[in-house]
């Protein structure tokens, strides 16, 4: 899944710089070292994934600095592995410096816990995917998603006008709940002809509401791994064409009993908190 | 040091919402339950520090909804207290309920850890300071600073326009090394007034060096807190004026021993990482 | 379908409202009537589909004018029927005139096309959607898309990012053609849970071989209505649940002809393009 | 007339692709193919004027791509000609493919209608001017403009700030009606040096009274050609240096009667709507 | 001319008040007197014009001040009288502090200034308008057209798209000088209707080639007056409808000279330097 | 102080573009000159300092030209020296030609009156800082901040979250006054390690009290040359660490009175404003 090439637009890679510049960097200007050749590496200090090493490079080049090699995101890094480097005017490299580092040490970080998840998954069996949610603080989707697809999951849903995903807080606001649902779905059916419907449920009744109602996706929030490993069966026995996720509380201590109970896939924020990867930076003249 | 009103543009707010709605959302006009009058709480399932609840209630005004309460970035929430609550057409509602809680969940995470930190270094001894560093997630620096705020810590330098850090990176790149500081910075003595020369030493022979040539302040990198409560009264005899931080690795976990060292403040990073607060969201009918 | 809210952000109506004013209405400022009290509707001269009236009454509200009435998108307005009125200072209903008007204009025209082809589909069957295409000049998804919605059809893919849609395109870049795809979609399958796979044919032999590589849906792309009448039933019989639609040149002229062939939905750009509704503009002192 | 840069700055175009690309391409991402090296050729599939060949260029090198050719706005394009080739990674070229795509129908049909349009008029007699309005949808004014500059006509005004245009409903909100038109505009004589003052008139007797308040441009909104062609020369009779425009409702089919009633130019808004131009895409491996 | 309503959007008063604010206001925070209840007046020291308070009450209103009053753009405010008033709470006030009065020193030096030029210009006759260029910094084309409005003058061409002005510096680049300028000029009166064409000269000799090329008016360059005196009414005779500018090192203390001259207005930019106003700001508590 | 690379985003630059081209060159299209090669040359007409030719050279690239040479900010331009030099299609290089001048009219002339106080301060003393002020139009900072960069300056605080500086402002809001300010900095000493407290007195007796207040910095603000020259040296004696600032209405006719009184730097606005650097543009075939 190393082919992602997700986009950033050039505003988002300035206004990066910007917030971390201020205006100028003011030790460098004062020790009169901005115009000094030099070279610049960003180093994982331990094993880790590489994972937004093209936007520290497309940074390093919008400030006049030459990017000189770049592990592309999705690579295995071992420890003292240089993930992107670089030559060229030393503010060039040291305005580009900390930004790069907070950003590959996030993103390496939530590439390698992601595919710690798809490796303990692959395990259990080859056909559990690892689909990686929207809860991360806000303005992070695309470094997040970015990350994850480097440690080998996928999006679940990016945002609202993408899939139906029903919850039960929608299901609060219909007079009549479950029956609200299953013909307001009935009315749009022909509008969702390219779309899956999916409808969270707490349990195995909720669930087979939601199958009753048209559901082609059943996403289980936070069922015990022994309740759902019974659930599934008699779900896929009884719809046949169902698809079951498991979500909420998914990380890397109880992945495998996850994917182990039959779902098709784990949906998971897990990888996006914990700590950031460790990056060296070295700079040195040149 | 709840009074802080940091600042978020219109289109900051702008950019969240459309990150995470897209275009519409798609499963609300579906069930078509846009208009009903409708009531919105996040409500924090344990204890944590209010942070961001500002500006969730600033993005329920921007989609039409009204907020009812709003609990004030800095106060402590208990159990099941609502952070925010509003209340308007579900639509609005709907499309706040996700980044709201994204943003809560992230920012009282930080600023709850940020208050443990704060509190085991004020039994230490009041007079240590907790500073948060800029190493974040692009993009975050508002959101993760405001947080810090709320938890009782103050930002360490926020950019590099604003004070002067010396790095061993910025040594490197100079031929005569502490030579070249020192004489740099005489230079500019006259532009400094108003600013403050921080260097940062890895050891107590850096340290004098660093005092040599004038730093106000000495930041300590990853210096163990043993070795650094023999070096601060040393500093402190031979330099009277000097002010003195530890920074590199400090935690919940290292903040007592580091608080007891002697030096002024503590830098660290660690708030900015682990796990969300756990906020959950109650959708019901107005 | 009028329950949609899409997001347009405050810089979005900015944009609009500065690409018309520039820099200020130099005639009403020559004039001197700017802060004359005035009134303005946006009047319907034919019938037609409100659509965007939202946005008219929010660029005078931020003007600094008083939205009086506003028809919801979605709602039929006879001839002569203001869509939307407002006071205020005539230059703040002065400087939204043109751009309201023109906005109406397209976006009603879209509407009045949409909801025509959404009647006559109707009544060959019910259950035959209107799904509208992305193919519109860039930078008009949003406004072409809410008008779409008001006139009853609803976006097809809204984006690259959103669903899989295999285009023969696609396949020409891969070596093995069909059985590249087939595999690759098989890869991911697990990656896939909540999403439709889409494939793209040109006749009966493409959309067996798609069907055969997983598709969940054909998409036929310019395929004559006798012809597709005769694939569908014989496609549905092999995979049942198979989901069928029809792109291509579909138009108020076919669309009958397409709807009685057995798809499930119509795919088309044909509302985007056409003349614009006509909306009067009365400015009168108030 | 192909002289023409109009200026789009680069977020523009970033907008345009992040508006179709949303977080990446999911086809292309799960086949595979994004690093293949492909050919890409948008191709008229019937005569046409190429329009905003040169932004479309410009969005493959913003990709990472190689623009190969590009047949410059304004020119001639015969039947299968391609508008703009390039080649470079398939993931470059998938990105830009159809809102290249949906950029050449719009401008490319635009240009065309224009160039028919100036063509008819021409036939008449070569002084007739085409000068294109600011009425389409908001958003669209610079790729709009750009179009029919290609096509070989002129903007008329674009935007409020640009020249004096006096309407009806201007008139409406002076107590004295022409006579607060005529003493506003010659309080203010001497600030208009630079601009022509133009004035809208529904009829012969509305002209009068337009040029008798200090018009130097008569626009006759709506007027038929039979008694247009009867006003001019009694109007320019009386008022030897006033210039005369026909404005509202010129199209195709009543071009050329208007050209032939002694007016300097027609005012038109229909080559912004009608169908888009038939653009395929071709993408081959390289 | 105090009518203008420029139109400044909502991302441009955001921008100015982060440029000032950075992150959050240290001082207020650290002495925690940000939500006090508190009182501001912006004020004139001196006698002057009032410009962009408007804009000043806004970037108030948008930070939860509630702005009390506001003298409009183009008031005279005699000494000591407030320009703009507002109560709410500290920090509201104190963001707005120094970026309000920045503007308001600038923008009221830029109209008082113009307001100088403008009487001056009357007292010799009233016929002569003052049109300021667009020669400030780059990013200041509002506040400074908004400013010199206020003072009276009107804004010479404000873009390059707006008139059509063609400097000696065209001429250089075509071949044949004068006669390409003549022809090309002709080529294009069908599209000139609107616009006037406005030629630079240097000297009589010039203003007569351009006259026969077709200008509508001649622009001088930094003739002196005298000559000026000499040359106008041989153009006047000559070439009855040509209306004459005067450019170049207009001043207050030569205005006077210049506008005896016998042109139509004079083209100035020296508005736009010189001392910004004193204003002072007084913060108390309410 | 030649070293400094302020950063100015891509979209900076762009606006600035937009802001003067409008939609596009009417002039150059008309005249049909825009793909003629041509050479630029801004030229200063007299001595100068030489302030954002580099971003002028962006400029240039930006629309397709082709930089040639640029004198770097902060180097003395010679009468009749070329600051940039570009060649390229007219087009680009007349899209850029006002906005180049504008720019480099403002900048060089900052940077002229900045090294003028720089060289009259140092030959008082050389340790006398000049210190530059954010007290400019809005929108102006960072290429006013770059030209006093440029100039020999250093720039004051350059936001409100930078420094603290206590202005009497801040006193009035709070009941006890100096005792309270006092407290405040002294409850929040350890979150002020990195950071200088600066206070503004007006006189000896104010100095005192901030001084005891625990100020690193006294601001005299508008303090005459001779009282300030008596106080220095009894504050240095009373608090020895202590740094003198003189603010205030300082300009090019008293700097050397006030460099003479003993303070350790100046702050200023005086550069912002005066009379722009005259410079020529030589467009010519190439």
């Amino acid at each position: 899944m190393n082919e992602s090439a997700l986009f950033f637009n050039t505003s988002t890679l300035d206004d990066w710089l910007q917030e971390d510049i201020g205006f100028f960097d003011l030790t460098s200007t004062l020790l009169e070292i901005g115009s000094r050749p030099a070279h610049i590496a960003w180093v994982a200090r331990h094993s880790t994934i590489a994972a937004c090493t093209e936007e520290v490079a497309r940074m390093v080049l919008s400030r006049g600095g030459e990017p000189e090699s770049c592990l592309s995101s999705g690579q295995t890094a071992g420890p003292e592995m240089p993930l992107v480097t670089a030559r060229g005017p030393a503010r060039a490299l040291l305005d580009c410096w900390k930004v790069g580092q907070n950003l590959l040490e996030y993103a390496c970080g939530v590439a390698a816990r992601t595919r710690t998840l798809v490796q303990i998954a692959d395990q259990i069996g080859p056909g559990v995917g690892i689909l990686t949610t929207r809860k991360h603080p806000p303005g992070l989707r695309r470094t997040a998603q970015k990350a994850a697809l480097a440690g080998g999951a996928f999006p679940h849903r990016l945002g609202l006008s993408e899939t139906i995903l029903v919850f039960p807080q929608h299901r609060a606001l219909l007079p009549r709940g479950w029956a609200d649902i299953r013909e307001g779905l009935a009315r749009h059916r022909r509008h969702l002809v390219e779309k899956k419907i999916v409808i969270e449920a707490a349990d195995f009744d909720e669930a087979c509401e939601a199958a009753g109602c048209g559901a082609d996706v059943i996403q289980f929030d936070k069922a015990a791994p022994d309740l759902l490993a019974g659930w599934c069966p008699r779900l896929r026995t009884r719809w046949p064409g169902l698809r079951l996720l498991a979500a909420g509380g998914i990380h890397a201590g109880n992945v495998a009993a996850y994917a182990a109970t039959g779902v098709d896939a784990l949906v998971t924020s897990s990888p996006f908190s914990g700590p950031p990867a460790d990056i060296g930076v070295r700079i040195t003249p040149a």
